[in-house]
């Protein structure tokens, strides 16, 4: 009974097939008998559905390939589990399969509800006094998670992000007119990507002219009124947002009812599109061509133009949170600690799951400057390290070439 | 009297300013003394507004980061020249600072409305018995230009789409429920980018399911059925459409005044959106998550991901359109004309810029298979060599780095 079963939860990330691929290696390097893949996450496991990844991966070259595809490949799912008294034949069920395995360790990489997960199957297997170890691995391009210091795939998303406003700011500035443009970026809580959209700025490029986040409170009318005089002095405003702002008391400048929410084909109120609506806005209000550029799931999955740095630590935080379960460790989660900024240094611990299942981290306030229009150096010294590196991709026929589980359903 | 002057002309590519780096490493080779750029284009030359490169490009590396700059570095302009006889004053002025800056060749790079820019200047250089050369170079991601086997711009443009494609595919497929994304692609009257998306198959990658293009006409019930059906078979439906559907009596699919048409936060129709719209149409008709994805801006500017075929062939067309100005043509365009599919292999010629100017080509109806929602093997042997080989980009900070001309104004 030496067996790993590894799941996927949540949302996609551009790097969280490298915390699945650092973990099947430590888990071969333990000597693991057989390394088990969940199919769509803990619900796909209640439904029966998993791999041997030894079926899938051959060799290193396997590995390098699944450390360089984006989104889950093994499947996710948004499936909070029931508590024990709600639903208990879910938790038998779930053990049952665990004794047909004979796995050893469980190991679950996602974000702060994904560790819920990991909380409750840990707390059950004490109650029943089972030997198997659960941990967790984090992952999430929101950033949000707390006491690590900042969490896989966000360096990724970040460097995409920072590079495609880049290149935004050079498409917008094309021509000699008045103009603005609005990038709606991910990130409903907490503005870390939003803010990444700071790093475009140096020596050739003049950067975002301003920043809004979730963390401060959004009013339209002095949104225009900066606006405005930012144009009095240049030709093309770029402003990156997050995908929801909300205004000081807390609703949502696009979803409220408010006068300004819009309505689609259908006459149901715009869901999304913060970036879109401002961009009108602005437009309208100012009189000067305005475009609304949402970046999507292109920032989550774009694995095309990952970080290595955030690549590597995936990798090593997939592998630590195997190492700390086969040394005994439960119910906690794989920690990056910043160990230094300048050589940026970092190192791999365990943190206790209940300090970060359900809880989210936001950006500090004192690192947002300038009314809460943007973000400071602190912010910067912060994130620069994290996009640092690049992996030329394995390529085929011209494009970059994925691992596919060829027994996920329905694709 | 034998400088060149260069400019750049209509909408932003990742391969503009190759062709830009080609033209001017020619103008040294042929020993111009002076290689000016016009900022903004022929209008901004006309307003006075021009550099000499040589004030910017140093050495080699330079020129290699000129090359992997996205957009236009000099600026670009929309702008028809009026006819002689309407502002003969227009030629005037743009004759004198020729004569001023003592130009031998005139290169401008642009699509098929640019290149009637330089039918009229060199027909009035004709009529005036005036020395100077003046040739086009090709550009466009839309690759609609006649003669030209392909444009410089389309290639590196596909090759990013089509890779976003593989990754959205990814991500769209990651949980185990029905869903249907839709992922608009630019290109008004010309699929040639949309139908990119057919390149993304692979052995690693179920491609995107239907491919409508703005060739045929669209029908909106018909569609739905088409996707009914095939979420009946499978779970993740993925689609990708031109910007511009239009019905069978030629009307857009979002801006006609149709009961499918939105209104956006101000009550006006909504005047882009096609995919979004699409998106909403099949979720509400279906009853299935429905997410529509507008690539924007970001599918013409991304040279983080450029085709190299396509960066060599650019910088090739520049470098031809001024070796044929110095070998005394005039009123034409640079051209490739594919030598062999397999290998690859491409020459770059001469046409007759009336060929050219104010013409659109589009996809051939025979490439168009599947009642029009795709294209066959045709299309992929055409495409496929367009999109080979990458560039590393020179980085800095993590992130690309880009040329800047800092005398351009309102940045």
């Amino acid at each position: 009974m030496n067996n790993v079963i590894i799941g996927q939860s949540g949302g996609p990330t551009a790097a969280i097939n490298a915390t699945l691929a650092g973990a099947y290696a430590e888990a071969k390097k333990q000597s693991a008998d057989r390394v088990y893949g969940m199919l769509g996450g803990v619900k796909g496991l209640i439904d029966g559905n998993y791999i041997d990844m030894d079926d899938y991966i051959n060799d290193d070259s396997d590995i390098s390939i699944l450390v360089q595809t984006p989104s889950a490949a093994l499947g996710s799912c948004r499936y909070k589990l029931p508590e024990y008294s709600d639903e208990p034949e879910t938790y038998e069920k779930l053990f049952d399969i665990f004794k047909k395995l004979e796995i050893s360790c469980f190991i679950y990489i996602g974000g702060n509800d994904s560790m819920d997960t990991i909380a409750k199957l840990s707390a059950y297997a004490e109650s029943i006094k089972s030997p198997i170890r659960f941990m967790g691995a984090p992952k999430t391009v929101d950033n949000d998670l707390a006491v690590t210091d900042h969490t896989p795939g966000f360096g990724s998303a970040a460097k995409y992000i920072a590079a495609t406003v880049k290149e935004i700011i050079c498409d917008s500035s094309v021509y000699d007119i008045k103009s603005i443009t609005v990038i709606e970026i991910m990130g409903r809580n907490a503005g870390w990507l939003t803010a990444s959209a700071a790093l475009a700025k140096g020596d050739d490029c003049v950067g975002v002219d301003l920043i809004y986040l979730p963390e401060c409170a959004f009013e339209l009318e002095k949104c225009a009124e900066t606006v405005r005089k930012l144009l009095d002095k240049k030709n093309t405003v770029v402003i990156a947002v997050s995908e929801a702002l909300r205004d000081k008391n807390g609703d949502y400048i696009v979803t409220t009812g408010s006068v300004h929410a819009g309505l689609d084909a259908f006459g149901h109120k715009i869901m999304s599109g913060t970036g879109q609506f401002l961009a009108q806005y602005l437009g309208k209000t100012l009189g000067v061509k305005a475009r609304g550029i949402e970046i999507n799931t292109l920032q989550r999955s774009a694995a095309h133009f990952a970080s290595k740095q955030d690549l590597d630590e995936s990798f090593a935080a997939g592998a630590a949170a195997v190492r700390a379960a086969f040394d005994g460790k439960t119910a906690e989660m794989a920690v990056i600690k910043r160990a230094s900024d300048t050589p940026y240094e970092y190192k791999i611990e365990t943190a206790d799951i209940n300090m970060i299942a359900n809880v989210e981290k936001t950006i500090p306030r004192e690192w947002i400057i300038n009314d809460g229009t943007g973000v400071g150096e602190d912010f910067i010294k912060y994130c620069r390290p994290l996009i640092m590196g690049e992996v030329m991709p394995i390529i085929k026929d011209g494009l970059p070439v994925h691992m596919k589980f060829n027994k996920r359903k329905g694709i």
